[in-house]
Order: C-alpha cells, then structure tokens, then sequence
C-alpha cells in the first residue's frame, strides 16, 4: 500500500492551530511564510513516500540483527540514510549557527511525523540525533558544540542516548555505571547500558553516544548522575576520525516491534568519555533531551495512527461483503459502507487528527517558549508534553489495533502490513517513560507543584474557545456543550487532586487523569479546527467539510469519555488501594 | 514462567454463578457433584500446567511452517497430544452414547478456559474437533455419527470447519465452492478455503473437514449453502482408513500470532464429501457449530487474560524500581507497590474474573436449555453467546496489552513473554466472527427480533441481583448503585434501538451497545459473586476478600464506562453517518 504524507492536513494544522502568526512574528524565525512550511513539507512527504516508506515492510521482514559480531541492518536503510543526509533533512529545525535550517518547531514537528509515518524504525535513527544534538546545545562546551554540531547537523555521525540499564529504567536512581576521572581531563567509562536506539550500526560516519554515569565520590540517587559524550570512534583535535572506542554491541535484542531499528546492549569496557556540563548535574540535561523526546515519541503515536488509518481506509474502500444492513442494494457493497466499519475508520480519523493537533498546539507553544520569552508559555508547553506523549502513544495503538480489526482475516496475516503496525506501536507508551511515568510528571510537577495554577489557566483558555462556539453554527453549539461537560470533569479531577493529602490515592489516578487531560486538549485543539474550517470553507469545501465532521465525531463519541475517567480519579481510588494480589 | 491453572476461581463461579444445582438436577448431570468437577479440573490443570504449558512459547519461536509439502508442528506438540488423547481430555464434555464422559458444559467450559491460557495455539486442535462434533452431533446422519462421532470424542481424528474463501469472509453468501452430485450419493468437493485452522497436520490418524459448498442447482446467496463432512482419509466401510482425499494443504500462513496452530490453505480437487443433513440448509447446521465456536472463542478471551495477568502479577512482584509515592520507603520496592500498577494488575484482573463470570453463567443457562427444557432459557443462552465471544475477546486483547506495559521495556522483548499474549490475543475478536459480526447478532437477532423482550428480561433479572445488593453490607450497596446506573443505560439503550426506524443509525451503535451489555453482564456477575463471596467469606477468607474486592473495582472503575456507550448510541449515530473518507 502506497502512503501519502498528509500534509493538507498538518499544514492546516500550522496555519489554525500553532499560534503560527506570533511564532514566525519572533527574532529568527521572521520572514518564514506558511508557503516555505508547505514547499518543505511537500518536498520531505515525496521523499518519505518514495524512498522511506518503501523500506518499512521489508525493514520489518529483515530485521537488524548481529551477524559476526557486526550489525546487520535490513537492506536499503543504508542508501536511503544517504539520500536523508545528501538532502540536508537532518538539519531542518535545527540552528543555523551549526548548519541547521533554524526552521520553527510547529514545522520540524510535521516532518518527524511525516518521517515515522513512512518508517517509524528507519526514523528512529534521526529522532536519536535530535535528542543528542539538544543534550549538547543545552549542556555541551563550546569545544564539544565545535566538535560534534556540525557533524550531527548534518547526519553524518548519529546519536544515542545511554539510559537504561538492566536493574535501573524508569528508575534512574538505581543506576550503575561509573565513570572515573583520568589524568586528561576525561572519564573512562565501565558498565552494561540496555535498549539503546540504534547503539551499532554502520550508516554514518561515526555514533555519538550521550550516556549515564555515576563518578566514585557521587551522591546516591540521581542526584549523583552525571552526563558524558562518548563517541564510537574517537576525535582527533584535527576533527579526523580516529581509534574505535572501548563500547562494543553484544547483542541486538529480538523485539516484537520496530524490527529494523537495531536496540543494542552496549558494553562499556573503560570507553573514553567526556562529561557533558556539570558533574553529578547530568539528569537535570537529560530531562531537556528526555522532553524533546518524549514529545517526538508523541508524534510517533501520531504517526503510526495515521499510517494504520491510511491502509485501513485503503482496504475498506476495496474490500467487497456484505449487503448493506439498510437493503439499498441486493450486492455484496465495500465494506465502508457498513456503519461499524465506518465507526471504526472514524474513530481511527478522529484520534489521529485530534492527536495531531494537540501536537501542533503544543509545538507553537514550545516555540513561544525559546525564541520569544512569552509571559507563561514555559508552564503551558511543558504542561503539554507528558500529554502528546502519554495520551497519543496510547491512542497510537488503539488505533493500530483498530487497523488490525478493520481488515478482518486479512490483518493477522503478516503480509497485509497491518499487523506490523500494532507491533510497531506498542513500545510507544513504553519507552522514554511509560505512561505511568507521563502521568507522574502530569500530576506531580506540572499540576500539583503549582497547586493546579497551569491547569486551571488551560481550563480558561478552554473556556474560551467555548463561548466563541457557543455563539456560532449548530455543530459549533453542539460541540461547545461537550466541550463544556469534558472542561467540568477537568476541573472536578483538579480540585479534587490538589485536595487529596493521600499521595497514594492522588496518584492511583494519575493515568485516568493523564488520558481526561489528553482526550480534552485535542478535543479542544478539533473543536478549534471546527471554528477555522467553517471560516475557510470557501478555500477546500471538501477538506473543510471532513475536519468539521471530525471534530464533531471526536465531541460526541470521545470527548464523553471524560466522565468515566473522572469519576476514576474522584471515587476509584479506595477499591483500587484495597486490592490485594 | 510457570502457569497455575486458575482452578479456584473457576470452581467458584461454578458453585456459584452457573445455577449449578439446577443444571445437576437435570437428567444426564445428575449424581455430579462439585467434587466431581473439582477433581476433573485439578487435574487436567496440572497436565496442562505441565505438559501443555511449556510448549506455548517455544511454539511461537518455531511457528507451525510448510517443509516440502508437510506441516511441520513446533517439537513436542505431537507427544502432547497423543498424551491429551491418551488421558481422555478431548472426551470430557461430550455424550456418553460416543465415547464421552458428558460433563455439563460449565465444567467443559472451564476446561477449556485452562487448556487455552495453558496454550492457545495447541488448544485451537481440540477447539475445532469439538465444533465439528457439535456439527454431527447436530445434523450428520446415524451412519455419520457411527463413522465419525467414536473417534473424534476420543481425540484420535480431530475436526476443522471450512467456510472462508478469499473472497468470502464474514459474508458466506459470497461462497463458491462447488459440490456436484456422484453416482454413489456422495457429493465432489472444489475450491479454495483459507484460515482453515490445523487443516493440516499429523498429530491425529485422520482430519475430518466439514465444508460449507454450494450445488450446481442451490439458490444464490446463504441459503444454497449445503454442509458436508470431507475426510483426509477415506473411511472404508470396515472403518479402516483408506486412499487419502483430494483436498491438500497448498500453504500455511505467516501470522501475526497464535504461530504454532497452522492456518491452513485447503485445495479442493473434486474430493469426495458426504452431505451432512439437507441439501442447502448448510448455514443453519453451521450456526449450531458456529454458536459453540463463538462461545468458545469467548474463553479463549477469558484464558488469554488469565495467562497475561499470571504473567504480570508475577513480575509485578518480583520487578524492583523507584521508590513508594507516599514515601513510606528510602529504598526502591517491587513495583507491585506503586499504584498504576495495581491500577494496570486489577484492571487485568476485574476484567479476567468478570469475562470468566459471564461465561461460567452463559454455559449454566446453555446447560439449561440443552438437558432440561427450562422455559426460556435458550433465549437467555443465545443473547449471551455474542457477549461472551465479542466482548470478552476484546477485553482479552486489552488485558494482553495491559501485561506488556507492566513489564515495561522489558515486555516489547519477545523472550520475556508478555508480547506472545498480545499478538496471540489479536485474533480473538476476529475469528468466528468479527466484534461487529456479533455485535450484529445480539442487535438484530437476540434483541430487534423480539422488540427488546430478552434484553427486558435480563435487566429484570439484574434489577433482582440489585434488590439483594442493596439489603446488604456497604460494599454491596456500593456496587447495587453502580450496577443500577449501568443496568439504566442498557435499558435506554435497548429502547432507544428498539424504536430507530432508520437501520444505519440502530447500527451505528451496535458495537457501543454490544460493548455495553456484556460489560454490564460481567459486572452483574461479579456482584453475585461479591454476595456469594460475602455469604461464603468463612470458607475461604483470603480468596472471598480477594473476590470482594475484585467486584468492587469493576463497580467502580469499568461498569461505568456503560454512560460513554450509551451516549454513542443515543447521540452518535449522526455524527458517524455524516463522515465523509
């Protein structure tokens, strides 16, 4: 099945959604049209859809995997990795002073979509590279920027990031490997790091390891945790390539998923490293790198909903059986017409679109956020990760999942492609934080800790966009009113959270808050779609007309979904804390 | 991991929720006792705890695969079977006049609930010889059952049904498959069937096909379907067997789970049939057989949940990482302590022990209706039989998918396990007919045929389970309101339906509703066993607390999700008819 960048519909998304006038209204971003948006986007979909996408089937067939002690990555990766580099498509949101294309995060955002749309594992590999590359503009020397920008810019060296090891993941404090200091000024570095994207490999030039390490005299904990740049092969001063360094591949694991994209154990044998910032300071910088990411892992839900949502339609409008159940036809009709396919495909359409707009909500606001020190926007963007990140990875495989069920037979059976999709999507909600771990973030820092300020100030822009429908259209009004109902239960959730001195009964609502809160904002972010497709109807009646019926099917059939998740947090708590195993 | 087989519970909600006194009563049950069931089921749980259970994942690893034209079996599951065979399993619920030992079907039912959590794809081969019994037992003449009948209760021939073709899958009208008229009054079978499950293998001395075909001069559509019974091997009239058949396994499919089970493709050379029953009136003996499949798809649900939850309960308890939200605790603690997990294990749980309630009381009012002519029990068996199958398989995927994000990066490994359940789920709410097949069946068949009386019926039934709840303790009055709010949105739902005059919007919400009922079916299932649990408490106090709280988390957590479908079907049908693709 072919696939098509949807690029109508991110584009309409930056143009309604993303604060886009005050964004490129910014020092750096002037002077960037929806036009040049558009002419990227078009551009990169063509690519992905020609030469990415293609891979993705077969990557999955093949499957990276250590032969002789080498890497192994599935056929054509290689050569398209070249053409990604040649075409400087690693380089677009990133700054110019280091050769990027300094583009806005709204439109760097669309094209990582764009590219884990086409090949979530292929896309891995550059997804890795942005976290490195804002490890060391967050945290990186001068020297280190000199020394490892220009490279990673480009895509000519790649990058991972050294988390996990076996007894420590979503606990970082129970971390292990040490780091001692040399004569030099650097650090050796000693110890087994796990699941690491794209560890080995040999499309680039050289692998830039960001890694985890404890020095002798650390506090415990993660306070005792600092961060170091450890590349495959070493630098010279002369920035030629030197010796391998002591960290070797021993295996490659064998995934359910996201097959081609190699996930290394790494051994670190007294590997030469450099400390990135500050000793012992090293999780505060990861938690830079980590946000960036986990809004990338959200727009992968976005991306594997939209792909399963594409083949799903595709089959739906092929696929011959039964009679229409209202007897307008004797034949046999495709399946779409059957209103439970059409259930299905809607709420495919709906939570794909409704995710990504709340990306593209929360990508303008970043954007406020770094380039032009708007009054609040740091509290509402950071407030919006755990959200792109928790609530669309789980939407990514429902919607998957829904694919599967859309094909019938035909999903299980692995050639269709389908199938591979509810694979691919499942590590989503898993890695950089599960969404427990969303969710802790969620309640903990980003609404407890401000006593609910950030939420209740979401709830009033919420509002707002609230009376604007209810003084518009019929289906303005009737989105409105669940708009309003979805608003009442986050406020419930909020007031009764901030009140709650149980933490263990705050927290045994800590997910059915994260999912209320995610299911509202991109409810939100639709019905604010509703509002601009009626006023640019005239320009594409037929898209405008579908986002309008998208909106509305996301208010009534999953907006209310509220209600439940609410009631959850403010009555669950005891039957759950009472439960014994 | 080991596998215990959930004897317990499964003993529990016999004694309790399958009218067990009733069903013993009944001529051919009686003089079976509790005991008697309990002894069967200890020990066919051990056999499977350890014969069966250990070959479920090196199963998966080896994948049942064509080898010069022979299925390959993963190693062990042909020893395996011939013990299941050797020990009389296959036997257990079957007549006695055959060779069987005829258990009522809710210990059957049990049985198969364990040989499936034990190992989906081994438990697939019994599975479909018991549909091909229930067909001959059904509509096969006397000499058909004295050929067949013998040595498929014993297990030595084993069954498979053959009604999908590639253009034919939830819609049988579109069959083509021809059977032409011999000389001798046996019939010649051509065509192509596909997902015909172990249609092939050399586990057993003979397969017995039962093919659904159409004749040179049927009607078209469903009813010009005739039924007929194709042995691999000929029976020769002394009952040995003979020249092997012209039907061949031409591939086996690459599937996304259940790999050890061959889903075959079965060419139909012009291979002698025998017809089975009437000319043309194939589809109603296949909705007899289709009927128990269906149901027992449903347990596989049910079996796929329980395996999922042992799964994660057991590294839930074993897993350390981070320390206690209430910070009762300097040290990290097993992540059974944090509270979304338990929120994830008893969601898992409620969802399993709910599903297996209802299906422990859908095969009491089967019993019911088969043995002892209990005035309008097979009204209440039928309406139940697509809440078992659609709803239980659905939550069987969700509980599979709930056990990977437990273990957490460790459960996307397919070593760890938790990834086989997921993919081996999938295909649950697809088979034997998709979720929107049965949503279908209970919307139209066993609800809009009689204008809602069933569906009345049961919600009086549950209005008495309400009144007993609410004369009781506080946990029972807690769950009595739960349950009245949800029993009220069945009603309004079922009222709702039964007075739409357009059928596309009834449809519109027939999954909604199918989801609705069998959610509130399993729910009020659980408040009896929380009475149950309450009057037995003595008995068992660790198990009835444990059972008490399990109700009360479904009360509070899951029976409200009812509110969200029945808005789907009152106020959705328009937004989803009005979506344009």
């Amino acid at each position: 099945m072919t696939f098509t960048a949807p690029v109508r519909d991110l584009l309409f998304d930056i143009a309604h959604l993303s604060h886009w006038s005050q964004v490129t209204a910014l020092p750096g971003y002037d002077g960037i049209g929806l036009e040049d948006a558009s002419a990227v986007l078009e551009e990169f979909g063509k690519f992905c859809a020609e030469v990415i996408a293609p891979l993705n089937q077969p990557g999955d067939e093949a499957a990276s995997h250590l032969r002789d002690g080498k890497v192994v990555l599935p056929e054509g990766f290689a050569e398209a990795y070249g053409q990604f580099v040649e075409m400087g498509w690693q380089s677009l949101p990133h700054p110019e002073a280091w050769g990027g294309q300094g583009l806005p995060r709204v439109v760097g955002a669309a094209a990582t979509e764009i590219l884990n749309a086409a090949n979530m594992s292929f896309a891995l590999c550059p997804l890795l590279t942005d976290g490195a590359i804002e490890a060391l503009l967050t945290a990186g020397s001068e020297a280190q920027k000199q020394t490892y920008l220009p490279h990673l810019t480009s895509g000519r060296w790649t990058g991972t990031m050294n988390l996990t090891e076996p007894q420590a993941g979503s606990d970082l404090a129970l971390l292990r490997t040490r780091a001692e200091r040399a004569d030099d000024g650097s650090y050796r570095i000693t110890g087994t790091k796990i699941f690491i994207t794209y560890g080995e490999h040999d499309m680039a030039e050289n692998t830039v390891h960001l890694v985890l390490a404890r020095l002798p005299d650390a506090p415990a904990g993660v306070k005792g945790i600092s961060l170091f740049v450890v590349p495959k092969l070493m630098v010279e001063a002369d920035g030629s390539l030197g010796a391998r360094n002591a960290v070797r591949c021993v295996s490659v694991e064998h995934k359910l998923g996201i097959k081609a994209s190699p996930t290394a154990v790494l051994e670190y044998e007294g590997a030469t490293g450099f400390l990135v910032g500050e000793e012992n300071c090293g999780l505060d910088y990861m938690f830079v790198m980590m946000n960036a990411a986990r809004y990338a892992v959200g727009l992968q839900g976005v991306a594997i909903a939209e792909r399963a949502t594409q083949r799903a339609i595709a089959y739906a409008k092929e696929r011959v059986q039964s009679r229409p159940v209202d007897g307008s036809s004797r034949e046999a009709v495709t399946i779409i017409h059957h209103p439970d396919v059409r259930r299905l495909l809607m709420r495919m359409k709906a939570l794909t679109e409704g995710c990504r707009a709340m990306a593209a909500c929360a990508a303008g606001w970043h954007d406020l956020t770094h380039h032009g020190q708007v009054e609040g926007a740091a509290e509402i963007a950071e407030f919006l990760v755990p959200l792109v990140k928790g609530y669309s990875t789980e939407m990514g495989v429902e919607v998957a999942s829904l694919g599967v069920q859309v094909h019938g037979g035909m999903g299980f059976i692995e050639e269709t492609g389908a199938a591979q999709h509810y694979r691919d999507a499942r590590i989503l909600p898993i890695y950089e934080g599960t969404t427990a771990i969303q969710a802790n973030d969620l309640l903990g820092r980003k609404t407890l800790r401000d006593r609910g300020a950030t939420a209740r100030r979401l709830a009033a822009m919420i509002a707002e966009t609230e009376a604007e429908l209810a003084a518009g259209s019929a289906a303005a009004q009737a989105v409105a009113a669940r708009l309003t109902r979805a608003r009442g239960d986050f406020e419930t959730a909020v007031e009764y959270l901030c009140a709650e001195s149980d933490p263990n009964a705050a927290f045994a609502g800590s997910v059915p808050y994260l999912m209320l809160v995610g299911n509202l904002v991109a409810g939100w972010q639709l019905a604010r779609s509703l509002l601009a497709a009626e006023a640019a109807m005239d320009s594409d009646p037929a898209f405008m007309t579908a986002k309008i019926a998208t909106a509305r099917f996301y208010a009534d059939h999953i907006l209310p979904e509220t209600d439940t998740q609410r009631l959850r947090i403010t009555e669950g708590a005891q039957s759950l804390l009472d439960a014994a195993f």
